[in-house]
C-alpha cells in the first residue's frame, strides 16, 4: 500500500493581517507547517494554529524562515552557518512551546521560502539547518525538496527525512524545480498537476520539461490554500489519490527510524 | 544557615549592539535572567549567553518582555491576558531551546521592565504570566517583586516563587518600591545599600522611607553590572554576605517544592 | 453652501499582507490618510498609494501611528512628548518624500488608532503632535476628533484644523465617542448613520446617547472601506449628502487660513 | 589649493543601545552620514544627531541601508530596483524632516554597508539609488566608492558625485577595495594609512597591492570613530592634511554644478 502526506503552510497571519484560509485548508491536508514569527506568524497566531492542528490530529511542523517580515521570508539574506543554526533553534523551540501546551509532539521541520530554496542547493546552509534540528530533537522529521542538499544533509546526520514534491511545478532533467522566472515553471491545468503527483507517488518518477523520465521520491506533497481554486484543487487531489489506492496520511504514520 | 541568590539581567545585546559586560557579571552572580529577543537579545546572543551561564553552573532563567526593542521593554504597552500568556510561552520556549542544547534545565522566569512592574500591581497581568509559566513547566521558579501580585499569582497556582529585593532602591511603608520619579528612590551609597540587603536577608525586614520597619522576604537580590562601579558593588556585596554568614547560591539550591 | 470631506485610512498593507480595498475606496472618498510604516504600510505601499491618491486629485494626508506593527497601532504605548514629536516628524517627512515625487502638496496629518484616541484626551500628547506638524509645515491641516484636545492644541498653535466626526459611532453628552466597550457604541443601521452625519454636517449638532442635542463641528467624516457593506455605505452616504445639498470635497477646498 | 572632505557614519545608536562616540567624532570630520532607522538609528537619535551636526555646520547626509537592524545593514538582501528606489526615498525623506526643523539643507546621500558594496558593482542597484536621489532632489550629492558603478550611475543622471576613498583599506589593481576576507585588506599602521590618503588626495593615485600605481579620485575620505585609536587617527590625519596644504572642508564647499 502506498502512502503520501499532504502538507501546507499555515499560521502565516500576523497581528491584524490575515493571510490564507487556515480553517479550510486544515480539512484537507495531513501536515501543517506553522510559521514561527520570523518571516510570518506571531505568538497569538501560533497558539491558535497549533491548537487547530492538534485538535485535527495533524502532523505539526515548525516552518522557520529568515527574519524578514517585510519580505515574507522570500528574499535571500546572506548570513553564516552559526546564525542559521541559532535561528532554527530559536524558531523551532518557540513553536515547540505551543505544542507542549497541547501535549502534542512536534512531527517535523520545514524551512520556509528563500531559506528552503537556498538549503536545496547550498550544502553549508543545508547542514546548519539539519544540525540545529538534530541537536534540538533527533526524532524530528526534516522536510526538504526531494533529492536536494537539505535531504542529503539530514540523512547524513541520521535524521528521518521526507522528500517533498510539488504538484504545480515542472521539473528539470536534473530533478530540480524549473525556476519561477521561466515561462513553463508552473503547471496551471489541475488535471496535469494531479497526474504528475500520482505518477510521482505511485511510480517514483516525473516527466521533466525535456520529456525525459527522471526518478523522484515523494513522501509529502506541498499544496497551497490561498484561493478558492487552490482549495478545490487540494480536495480533488486528495480524492484522486484515494481512488488510485494511495493512503493520504501524515508522514509520521509511515516514515520512522 | 541563611542563603540568598544574586541575579542579574544578561544577554541584552542585539546584533551589532552591545549592552553590559556579561562575561564580568557572570563571575559574581548566581542566577542569570536572559533576554529572549522581544525587548532585547537575539538568537545569537541567547546561544552565547546560555552557554556561558551553563558553563558556570549558574541558575538560568528566561527574561521575557514586551515586544518593544525600541523601548527596551521599559514602556507600558496596553494588551490583554491572552496576548501576554502567549508571548510568555513563546519567549520562555525559545530560550528553553538553547538550554536543551546544553543539557541544562531552565531554573526560573523573571519578567522584564515594564512587564515586571505592571505584574507587581495588576492581578490580571500577574495571572497571565504565572499561568503561562505553569502550563509550560510547573517546576520553573517564578521571580517577582517581594510580596507583589506576581508572587501571589504564582503561589496560588502552586509555582515555587522567589521573592526579589533590590539593593539600591528604597521602600515605601506598604512594601512597594519608591517610584524612580521620587528624589529618594535610589540608594547611592554602596554601604547603605549593602546594609539594607544584609538586613533584608538576615532579618526579613527593611526600613521604609518613613523610618518604619516592614517585613520583607528576600530570596534573590537583583544587581546590575552595567558600569565598573556596579561591578565592584556586586563583588563587595557578595563578599559581605559571606562575612555575615549568608551563603550566596542560586535559588534552585534552596527553594523547591 | 455646505461642504464636507470624506476621509478614509489607506495604504495599510505591509509586504505580502494586504488589508483593505484601497482602489475601490479611493473612488468614493476625498481625503486619504496614508500609513507611514510604523503601525502599518511600508515604503512600497506608500509609493503606490500616494500615486493612486495623487492621480485622483485627492487630499493626501500622513497617518502616523505608534511603532507597533504587531498591534496595528491600536495599543496605548506609554511614551513622552519628545518621542512622539520625533516620530511624527519622521513619519510625516517620510510620506512627504513620496508626495514630492508626484509634485503634490501634502494636505493633512491625522494620527492613527491609539495615538489618535490618546491625543483626543491628553493635552501633552496633543501638543507634541501639533507642535511637530507645525514645525514641519504650518500649512498642514490637522485632523482630530471634533472638539478634542488635539483640535484645541492645533488651534492654539495656529494650525488649520479639521473637526472629524464618525458616521457609525454614538456620542456621549460631553461630545466624546461612546467607548467601543459599551453595547451602544456602534450604529449598525446605515440609515441612522446617514441621518446622524447629515444632521452633524447641516445642523452642527448630534443627538447623544441620552437623547440630548449637543453641538458638534463636522469638517470631515471618517469612513472605512474594509468590507463590501462598508463600501456601499460610503457610496450611499456620498450620494445622500449631495441630495441634501452638501458638497463632498477635500478639506483643503474649504478650510484655509 | 587642494580640498578634501572627511566623512563618518553617525547616529547609529538605537533606543537603549549606543554605538560610537558621535560627540567626539563630530569635532574632527566635515560631513556626517546619518542612519535613517532601517539598519540603525531611530527617530530620537536622528533628531539629536541632525541637531549636533547642524550646530557644527557640518555637511549632513542621509545614510540609508537595508531594512535589517539585526544585521546592521551589513548583509546582502536580494531585492529589486523598485524596492530599493522606494526605501531610498523613504529614508532620505525621513531624515530630511529633521533637517527642515533646523533649517539646514541636506548635503548628500551615502548608501550604507551591504547596499553600498552592492551598488559599487551592480548597475541595477546603482541606478535605483541614483534615480531615487535625483527624483527627490537633484541637488543632493551622491557619495560612492571612487570610480564605482554608483558614481557612474550618478554622473549619468547629472547628479554631483563625491568619489570616496578609504584610509585603512588596500586597493586592487582595478581600483576596487581588497575584500575584507583577504589577509592584506586592512592597513593597520596609521602612518601608512595617512600616506595613502595624502597620495590619493594630492596625486590622484594609489599604490595597489601588486605595487602598480593606479589613478583614483578622492573627494571625500571615510573615517571611523568607534575606538580611541580611531579617534586619534582622525585627528592626526586631519592635522597632516593641513600640513600638506590640503584644506579639509565639506564637499558642498568645493563640489557643485
Amino acid at each position: 500500500m502506498q502512502r503520501v502526506d499532504l502538507n501546507s503552510d499555515l499560521g502565516e497571519s500576523f497581528g491584524a493581517y490575515t493571510i490564507g484560509q487556515d480553517d479550510r485548508v486544515l480539512e484537507h491536508v495531513t501536515s501543517a507547517n506553522i510559521a514561527c514569527g520570523y518571516h510570518a506568524g506571531d505568538h497569538n497566531v501560533m497558539a491558535r494554529t497549533v491548537k487547530l492542528a492538534a485538535d485535527k490530529g495533524m502532523g505539526i511542523g515548525a516552518h522557520p524562515g529568515f527574519p524578514d517580515l517585510l519580505g515574507f521570508g522570500r528574499r535571500n539574506i546572506q548570513t553564516d552557518h552559526k546564525d542559521i543554526y541559532n535561528f532554527i533553534v530559536y524558531q523551532v523551540a518557540a513553536l515547540n512551546g505551543f505544542c507542549q501546551l497541547h501535549r502534542v509532539r512536534m512531527q517535523h521541520v520545514k524551512p520556509h521560502g528563500a531559506l528552503y530554496n537556498m538549503a536545496a542547493k547550498d550544502r553549508v546552509i543545508a547542514e546548519a539547518i539539519a544540525e540545529a534540528i538534530y541537536d534540538i530533537d533527533p526524532s524530528l522529521i526534516l522536510f526538504g525538496l526531494s533529492g536536494s542538499e537539505l535531504i542529503k544533509a539530514g540523512k547524513k546526520l541520521g535524521l528521518t527525512v521526507a522528500n517533498e514534491v510539488f504538484a504545480d511545478r515542472t521539473y528539470q532533467p536534473d530533478g530540480t524545480l524549473t525556476p519561477r522566472s521561466e515561462a513553463n515553471a508552473l503547471i496551471k491545468e489541475s488535471e496535469r498537476a494531479t497526474e504528475q503527483v500520482i505518477q510521482m507517488v505511485k511510480e517514483s518518477k516525473v516527466i521533466a520539461v525535456d520529456g525525459s523520465h527522471i526518478p523522484i521520491e515523494a513522501d509529502t506533497i506541498c499544496v497551497h490554500g490561498d484561493s478558492p481554486t487552490a482549495l478545490s484543487f487540494i480536495e480533488r487531489l486528495h480524492a484522486q489519490l484515494q481512488v488510485e489506492g494511495v493512503t493520504v496520511t501524515k508522514v509520521s504514520d509511515f516514515l520512522f527510524k
